[in-house]
């Protein structure tokens, strides 16, 4: 391991000189000083050299060598995923469970090989995309049944390997990051139009095992919609599911992959469908009196069959936190686009519909105007939102030292039950925050997918607690808001995943037999359950620690 | 059992009483003999009491003897499927296997309780929707090592249990067939719009599991993306998912369910995603000098994001026989339909785009004139061809004892494929045609489905055999016709199911490990592999004989 190249943050987003500069940290410190009413202070970012990490318990073959590290650095930057508690760990220098080895395989080969000396070493196998997990995805947290734990890290397998112009398909490597792949489909004149808020710091591999939520708010809300075929080392061989635009043959092995999480295997490559760069564009901010106003129009919206490429709805606060509103009304960013034909007729009905409904809108003109002249999905509110949409996560790593404790959370529910739903999470989420720091919390509400019979709420949470009890706090919370999301009726995860963090609502929310089925399944192509334990379920007869609680180191 | 009813009929499609009356019967045996220059004729259908039975093996227990009978008739009803080899197997008076026990339940609790009963006794127990399988998806033909065979008949069970209007979903009762659903989802305005061909002999149960391809030709293609969520009851108890618009809490439950053919259990209802009614409706006839053309322009159509809800193509061959074209072209059947919305700037793009390839069409006007006056889609070479195809499956019954042999294939395959694919299957179709019958034979080809990536080729054939040589010549071709579909790099099928004669090829397009985890997810639901033994997969430890080969029986 010679190579150098950018180093990864382990205590925070992205990489090392990415993130909020001087100027804006202190901007947020003092916006927060004033909201709280107290001073905002804690500890520096951690040094590597502060984390005393025990010795790798694992020797990798000769043959492996060359591909493998147990640097420190590498290590932390394995340590864990980005959520909250993640961060919180890292910050309180607590790593207890890191990886002892880091692989980076650059062929398919190396992977078969790196499971299997992962299965006779009786070693667990975490399969490692960007690390941009919120769930506890990545975590080498595997017990003590495990002789140790290697992380595999897809970043060297990035290419784009083949570009099918007529199918619109390409075969991708799992380890390339939304940027990698973009920049290769470019050239071909493609696009995947997969755009999760971690973009840039994720993976296809981590997208398609996690079910990620993308671009598109209707339609084509998951990854899911846009694999053609996939393949996936297991501790039993390569599974590869065959290149085909639909099928009826049995269960789907594709729809088995997605969602696994890495227990299953690790994915090597997929065949993707892609988009053509859209050349039209429509897009308008919408604003409502309240958010069921909104919701209401949303429905409308997804029950009329014209596939907006964008309905994200924000309620009042979010959009006001986004600079997208005053704080007085819901705001909903529409938006249509088609590489094929002008979406005129779309929006107009769109517009019809959302008016139906009591929204309110500018022209396009106008809109343009007071975005600055800037074509209008550019600028203004709906400009203003994508900004801090894509700059949220690198808050995490100021505000955790302040002792500000804050996450977000996703779900989906049917429209019958939406209202219900929204209240009776807004209430519990209310109630915990007071109860876990003193003080009222701030939990805001937007929609980030919608469908023809329910939306996908997304909740932003924060309030102030304190660094050293964080962690106790955001178990606490995290722990009301995963049961109210299953008492309303929701899915524990729209998009976000599994992992660790939610087990306990997905065991709820998930029948028991299909759990003992998927557990089976499991065990046919990992029969020593040496993939990603702790995530999703517990391999048979091995029990990991984290069913039915939060983890508690 | 006392109620009286309309008779199924054992030997054909549908009820007594239905399919071609005598005059139409005369007017195919003429056209036929002309057509080949052999006089028709062929043994009548059978009657029951031509068809002597093996007494029953099970006596169902008291509880269960008020749903249950061993009726010889419906025991030759549920004897096979509605397949070729099965009308040829009726007409020669050969039913070696048939169910030992019919059972009608009432209630999701008789289910529960017949299961128990299956898997105490023994026995196999066969999920039975209307029969209409044409893939061996409901014979009770399971081997010796099952002391019996019930055979699970769910058409008491049809009925529409909820509406959810604001979610705009519905709960179902599995056994409900299509004009059941209807008919009753019609007083509330809605409608599921899943019309396959066997619509009217075929139910939501059997819908689900065989993940049958409906209406839409694009985009809502397959029942799957109209199911919200599944009931199902297996030998270990009941599976249930939770209702929602969607989710990314690991692999999908309901994808596990839909393609299951029965083989984990016995889907009771499901919450399924309804329509409004549509109000808006454009369709046109387009033609093309080529299938290949007209492909072109479907890829077109399929990757500009229009969606149209018809999009079929027809070769000369087909459309002419549908009485759509005067078989010098192909034929496009496009069609755009809203309940919100008009659509005409759809077909407005969507014309422009199948001129750009070669399409040529009529005005509106001139279509309707054409038609008769009636409205588009009802009339002219649209309602020609829907007619025809809804009329098919009657036709089996009549031509199988002149020893016509003739049957559908259907597959999907990417774009970039579909010519060879397309050449390389009629090329083998015709040979093998020829050696089997000594004659040429007839081949064409449509698409009932289209991708972004690809389409959905449904292949019809018929030749003149002999009514005596009829299941191996058959057996023959399909042997041939399965081969060429995997070898071209299709899939065994995009929406007729696996069954049993599709298992060679599934066996061949399906990874291994999939098939390995799937056998292991069965047997966690299913200990004893009781549920529908012969279909999908075999059973863990048990072989029933189909695996890699056709039926011989």
């Amino acid at each position: 391991m010679t190579e150098k190249k950018t180093l990864r943050k382990f205590w925070g987003w992205g990489d090392v000189g990415q993130g909020l500069d001087a100027n804006e940290q202190e901007a947020l410190r003092q916006r927060y000083a004033a909201g709280y009413g107290v001073e905002m202070r804690g500890p520096a970012a951690p040094r590597a050299e502060e984390i005393p990490l025990r010795a790798p318990r694992l020797q990798p073959p000769a043959s492996l060598r060359s591909i493998t590290t147990t640097d420190p650095w590498e290590r932390l930057v394995h340590a864990y995923g980005r959520s909250y508690p993640d961060i919180v760990r890292i910050f309180h220098r607590q790593v207890p469970e890191p990886p002892d080895v880091i692989a980076y395989p650059e062929t398919e080969a190396q992977v078969i090989e790196l499971l299997d000396w992962a299965d006779s070493a009786g070693a667990a196998a975490i399969p490692y995309g960007r690390g941009s997990s919120v769930v506890g995805g990545v975590e080498p947290a595997v017990g003590d049944s495990y002789r140790g734990s290697i992380t595999i890290d897809l970043e060297r397998m990035n290419k784009v390997l083949e570009v099918d112009r007529v199918s619109r398909a390409a075969r991708i490597q799992a380890g390339a990051r939304g940027p990698e792949l973009e920049a290769q489909l470019k050239p071909h004149g493609y696009t995947l139009r997969h755009f999760p808020q971690s973009f840039e710091h994720s993976t296809l591999g981590g997208w398609i095992v996690t079910r990620s939520g993308g671009h598109f708010a209707t339609l084509y809300t998951h990854i899911d919609d846009f694999v053609e075929s996939t393949r996936m080392v297991t501790p039993r061989g390569v599974m590869e599911t065959r290149r085909l635009p639909g099928s009826g043959a049995g269960p789907s092995p594709d729809r088995l992959v997605l969602g696994s999480e890495g227990i299953l295997g690790i994915l090597t490559e997929a065949w993707m469908r892609l988009q053509d760069v859209p050349r039209f564009r429509g897009s308008r901010a919408v604003r409502f009196d309240s958010m069921m106003a909104g919701a209401a129009a949303v429905r409308a919206l997804t029950q009329a069959g014209l596939y907006p490429a964008n309905c994200r709805l924000l309620d009042a606060e979010e959009a006001a936190s986004a600079g997208a509103s005053d704080g007085t009304h819901a705001t909903m960013v529409l938006g249509f686009e088609s590489a094929d034909h002008p979406v005129d007729a779309w929006m107009t009905r769109a517009l019809e519909l959302v008016r139906d409904h009591g929204g309110r809108y500018q022209t396009a003109e106008e809109e343009a105007a007071a975005a600055g002249g800037g074509a209008s999905h550019r600028g203004g509110a709906v400009g203003a939102w994508r900004d801090a949409f894509l700059r949220a996560p690198f808050y995490r790593e100021v505000t955790v030292p302040w002792g500000v404790v804050g996450e977000t959370f996703e779900s989906a529910c049917t429209w019958d039950r939406f209202a219900e739903f929204h209240d009776g999470i807004k209430a519990a989420m209310q109630k915990v925050l007071r109860e876990v720091t003193g003080r009222p919390g701030r939990i805001t509400c937007r929609f980030t997918h919608a469908y023809p019979d329910g939306p996908a709420p997304y909740f932003s949470y924060q309030a102030l607690g304190t660094f050293d009890g964080a962690l106790a706090q955001w178990r606490e919370i995290k722990q009301a808001a995963n049961e109210a999301v299953i008492a309303h009726g929701g899915t524990i995860t729209h998009h976000h995943a599994v992992g660790r963090d939610h087990r306990p609502g997905y065991e709820k929310e998930t029948p028991a037999l299909f759990l003992a089925a998927l557990a089976a399944a499991k065990k046919a192509v990992d029969p020593n359950g040496i993939m990603n334990p702790g995530v999703l379920i517990d391999p048979i007869g091995r029990s990991v620690g984290v069913t039915g609680a939060l983890r508690t180191s």
